[in-house]
């Protein structure tokens, strides 16, 4: 996840035409702008997805619509060829098909719980790691239930002053996890957390 | 200020056993500890410091007394000679006589308001810069009235799940700050940031 300084994961006034809210975008220069091509960068950006045979994401993360599914048009916000390549569990509570995409990414809706979407991602990973992709009431949900086992934090150096906080609704959480990594670029400081040992 | 990645500068349940709250001496480990002198941070530190002519600081950090005072006997967390050496200026509605220390700090009580504060503060340093110490609510009384020029933010990788955040009651606040130096040690990562040129 990446990260602003003052702990918020997307700017203020998310909407359909600015998902990522007000300055968002610019959490994510790191990996898009000019200097994703930093060696730290293409590392971390490596390590991240290498090994991951599906991915988690919530719905709101997913597209803008909400209630029950009006049509099967929407098929996310990253076109015909979206960069996951492989199975992709979209948490909703409102049944769709699966929508195979090009590129090897299908989208899946996944609808019995956190729980049973995460067996259903180990499944279809293959022996693979499963990625929490967002947002960020979607990471809250499986932080609480204890179900993450590594976290890394792309830490922006930008202050939005507002947005979605990544660590919030979290009774006294997240717990347990220590830094087991730190380094950074010119524009972003990588942290890799995981579990302590107990 | 030492911010967590989840952005709190104290733990939670502090006291006066405890003044940075559960797990937060953690915030503080990366100058105090052995990575104190990895070049990074001793550069950091001699940055920070050098040049500061005069201290602010609210009275929770001060100490643990509330409300009138009922003696002089508190003189802060910090020994015969704290690690100011110059004056300090202490942010309380309940008037004291100035009290100075050993090695050249002189805590002084200032009851007239954040402003009046900033101006004595800039007065005793006599041309050098003002530091605001903390804590978090004094930083956000004078990011409110639009009075910080320049922040230091030393971003310690590690999760607290509770306590004081830095960025918090600012009302979309803070704008019009940029990040100008991005720098990381083994331990932390130092960010400072000034005002964007308008």
């Amino acid at each position: 996840m990446s990260i602003s300084a003052d702990g918020y994961v997307a700017g203020p006034n998310q909407s359909e035409d600015d998902p990522l809210g007000v300055g968002g975008r610019a959490l994510h220069e790191w990996h898009l702008g000019p200097t994703k091509d930093h060696p730290a960068n293409r590392q971390v950006i490596s390590d991240m997805m290498d090994g991951i045979g599906a991915t988690i994401m919530g719905r709101n993360m997913f597209g803008p619509v909400r209630g029950p599914w009006p049509d099967q048009s929407w098929t996310g916000w990253w076109g015909d060829d979206p960069p996951y390549h492989h199975p992709v569990f979209v948490l909703t509570h409102h049944p769709r098909a699966s929508i195979a995409m090009r590129g090897g990414t299908t989208f899946h809706f996944a609808g019995d719980g956190i729980e049973a979407a995460l067996e259903r991602a180990f499944d279809a990973a293959a022996g693979g790691d499963v990625r929490l992709a967002g947002g960020a009431a979607t990471i809250q949900q499986y932080l609480r239930a204890g179900l993450i086992d590594e976290m890394h934090l792309a830490i922006v150096p930008i202050l939005l002053g507002g947005g979605e906080r990544l660590f919030d609704h979290l009774d006294g959480g997240p717990t347990g996890y220590e830094c087991v990594e730190l380094v950074s670029s010119l524009s972003v400081t990588h942290a890799r957390f995981a579990r302590s040992a107990r």
